[in-house]
């Protein structure tokens, strides 16, 4: 009989707070409505009490996908975190809290300064108070694969006394090794289970040594339920467990693990692709399940052998994965009809018909210049024309632009457009980019320093789109832009832009949300 | 008491064969001495029989590191293989012969179409042959995780009693799991160490459900004596066994494995550098042990804990890896001597006296642009400089160029110099890459066509160097070219043109080497 695995993404939590990986609220909602699609059964949304924004950003998501997916956010075990937790996921049609405290001699004495049992009473208490809040809680033990083996279950036992639903144990800094996590998650469960058979047993696992998946799987082979994961294994420092790669070992050995899960498996590389458009941040070649290699058979030997018996070579089809159905063509022929499938295939809606047509002019113009036109293409066609929406009257387009580079004097003129305003001017700079984005500043006379310039084509043979990523601090605060474009020059001006506008944006924002909540 | 394991680098033949990986002679070279200050005890070097490119650089790597370093070469079951990998690695001190043959049901019948004992006698009989030329041989059971037992360990048998002096126990297509590789390591080494306890037992993982690592950790603890890894998990399909995270596995819990290596483990984040410049294929910033963020806390609970104690979030420090020896910041007042360490530092030799001086006259001007000269900057100054060599009278050299970009006529002129030849012309195009690269194509007058363009910001804050990748095809052969440059434009007609130039060599040293075999 095969146990069924509940699965849960934490890329909007755990992922989403990596260097660079920083998601505005829409992203946010965008990729969350991927997952309801990929069909994970929980996600956990963010870490609500860290910011105002990360508060909205949890409600949107919990309002968007809450009626089909199970909801959670993050909170210390404090009060003020669960209430923020409790405010911000309660949109949500079965939500729980998620409570995190740390079990480990180094945590407790090192990191919180205080008496084992001290702690142990805090866990207890701000279960208590969630469970007045919520039916359904979870507490995290972190770093339980370097806790005390029985001051570990003590705090389980006493926090599934005080009405924990769900424990989870991380593997907070990624030390274990899949034997000794396998072995400890069997004697938890076989405790848990005696305890109270209801009660989920959880894992979380980091990737540090490399070994998140195979601890995963092992816990799940010694009695987890419930396994936390991202997607692209995104995560603090070396990141947590990949779920595709949980998911596709699986499937491809369910006659070892006798487990399966929900996920819809096509969906697995466009969720992929999705997150590093979303962040900028890719998955290298030889990423298993998800890297462009991954199902690339190269060497003469293997490919002989393929073409006798996919077998030979193959333990599982990039069509589980759902490689196939990425490869959507379409050109300037294709029509109004078909344009609009492939935008809502990527996960955007169409409902705005205004919008709409805008978007499909832009597509005829791209398949002119393109001739085929990919699924990433189309993304970037979207995403650009949202996130350069200019119909917000205090926000910069690019009019136009010139560029001239050689080895003497680089050279750039700008015209930007900021609602019936036109604002040219020209500048010399050490390369073509940084005199284009000399003239940049000069033109929206805001004090923004460049902080980081990431420049990457998407890579579809001669026909490449360059997706610039920067980002950029504007009084203390760090705000981030991105674009795609065949052009790499006009790429980096539009990517630029956005990131400025990403600060007008916030700060008619923030006058906007001192007026709501006063 | 802590076992010693022996490290099999294979970067260079399991790595080098995937898409995009293709390195030349001298590249090989650099990246075999490297692994060299790493200390891994052997190295394979390649496939000999698979080219003559490939036979003359494992012959050349053989001929520079095979003085510390054991190496080997990949041969198939027959006398053509296994000759060419005789006469390929001869020069090396203590080589030994790698011969391959399945013994899966799937590989047996599928692939070979023959009865298994057929099978078993051939590779017998190629172990035999082997003998005739060295003492060492070692013998890989490709598809041993799906192979039939008892016919694993009759093939064994058979080729151990033959003389092979290492069993490889290969997870083809990285279909196993922990537990169960795990054990059949420990049925295979009782049975094996009964019969000779002198033959070596190796694994040999495959990545595809993102347990490599564990697998070979799995085998490790059961008894294998000899891993084969590769830097950065390079390799067929999701790749191989990334040899950082067996390594730091083995020492950070050396308390579970009592096992450690030689490698020196602070040249690890060098090596891993390294070959994502030579190959141009990144890693993912969350990759363990040598992504950019493996060591990055960003969380502000993680903040917080870090602060008061290091041990709270790590469990190994980024100096145990290298990464404090990678920041070496010179500036133009660094001086000669300061310039050359940090050249041969990065693994390349100062004795040709001219061309030092050439590289510090280039390293003057790049400071004095910069200001601060990182690693990466010497790595690009010396390799663009070294493919760039034009005193090699054919070559094109780019001599200025101007390239003018806008939303109408992208424009782009380009003076190229051959011997003492100037070469002029202007050209429009869709883009300013496509109009850069219609003027060099028509400069050079050779029908060469692109194929892949890919561009990479090297990111160090503002101050990004732009690497370009591409691939051109030229009478049906691929060649590749790649350049840095803080001008992303220039650096776009400089990987176009090492390309050209690759071709150009290619075709003279082909008319060469016809004069030599003839």
């Amino acid at each position: 009989m095969t146990r069924k695995i509940i699965m849960l993404d934490t890329t909007l939590r755990d992922g989403e707070q990596v260097p660079g990986a920083k998601l505005n609220v829409h992203q946010k909602v965008e990729f969350a409505q991927q997952l309801k699609r990929l069909q994970v059964d929980m996600i956990e949304a963010g870490f609500p009490a860290s910011s105002e924004g990360d508060f909205l950003a949890v409600q949107e998501i919990a309002r968007s996908v809450g009626d089909a997916v199970t909801i959670t956010a993050l909170a210390r075990a404090v009060k003020g975190d669960i209430d923020a937790v409790y405010n911000s996921i309660k949109p949500a049609q079965d939500p729980f809290i998620h409570i995190v405290l740390g079990t480990s001699d180094i945590h407790v004495e090192k990191k919180f300064n205080r008496s084992k049992d001290a702690v142990l009473q805090q866990g207890v208490d701000a279960v208590k108070y969630a469970k007045t809040l919520l039916p359904a809680v979870q507490y995290s033990t972190e770093d339980a694969s370097r806790s005390e083996f029985e001051y570990l279950w003590k705090t389980i036992e006493a926090v599934v006394k005080a009405g924990a639903t769900i424990i989870n144990v991380p593997d907070t800094v990624g030390y274990a090794v899949p034997e000794e996590f396998g072995e400890l998650i069997r004697k938890l469960n076989d405790r848990l289970k005696n305890l109270n058979p209801d009660v989920i047993l959880s894992v979380h696992c980091h990737n540090d040594l490399g070994l998140a998946t195979a601890n995963t799987l092992a816990a799940i082979k010694n009695g987890a339920d419930k396994v936390e994961c991202t997607i692209n294994g995104l995560g603090e420092r070396a990141g947590n467990t990949s779920l595709e790669e949980v998911v596709m070992a699986l499937k491809v050995r369910e006659n070892y693990y006798q487990s399966g899960t929900n996920i819809k498996t096509k969906e697995l590389l466009r969720t992929s692709r999705l997150l590093t458009y979303l962040t900028g941040l890719d998955v290298q070649v030889n990423k298993a399940i998800t890297g462009d290699n991954a199902f690339a058979h190269s060497s003469g030997i293997h490919q002989d052998g393929l073409l006798k018996d996919k077998q030979v070579y193959e333990i599982m089809s990039p069509e589980e994965v759902g490689a196939d159905s990425m490869e959507l063509i379409l050109t300037a022929r294709s029509g109004r009809h078909a344009f609009k499938n492939a935008v809502e295939k990527m996960g955007f809606d169409t409902n705005d018909a205004e919008e709409f047509e805008e978007l499909f002019a832009k597509f005829l113009t791209l398949a002119d210049a393109k001739k085929e036109v990919y699924d990433h293409d189309v993304f970037y066609l979207v995403t650009n024309h949202r996130t350069m929406d200019t119909r917000n009257s205090h926000l910069y387009e690019l009019e136009s632009f010139q560029v001239v580079t050689n080895d003497m004097y680089p050279t750039a003129t700008v015209k930007l457009k900021r609602g019936e305003e036109i604002f040219k001017e020209s500048a010399v700079g050490d390369g073509p980019i940084d005199a284009l984005y000399s003239v940049i500043k000069t033109l929206v006379g805001l004090d923004v320093e460049l902080k980081d310039y990431k420049i990457n084509s998407m890579s579809r043979g001669k026909e490449a789109i360059g997706r610039v990523n920067i980002r950029i601090e504007y009084q203390g605060k760090t705000y981030s832009g991105r674009a795609m474009d065949t052009d790499i020059i006009k790429a980096s001006a539009m990517a630029f832009l956005n990131g400025i506008n990403a600060v007008l944006l916030d700060v008619a924002n923030e006058s906007l949300s001192l007026v709501e909540q006063s």
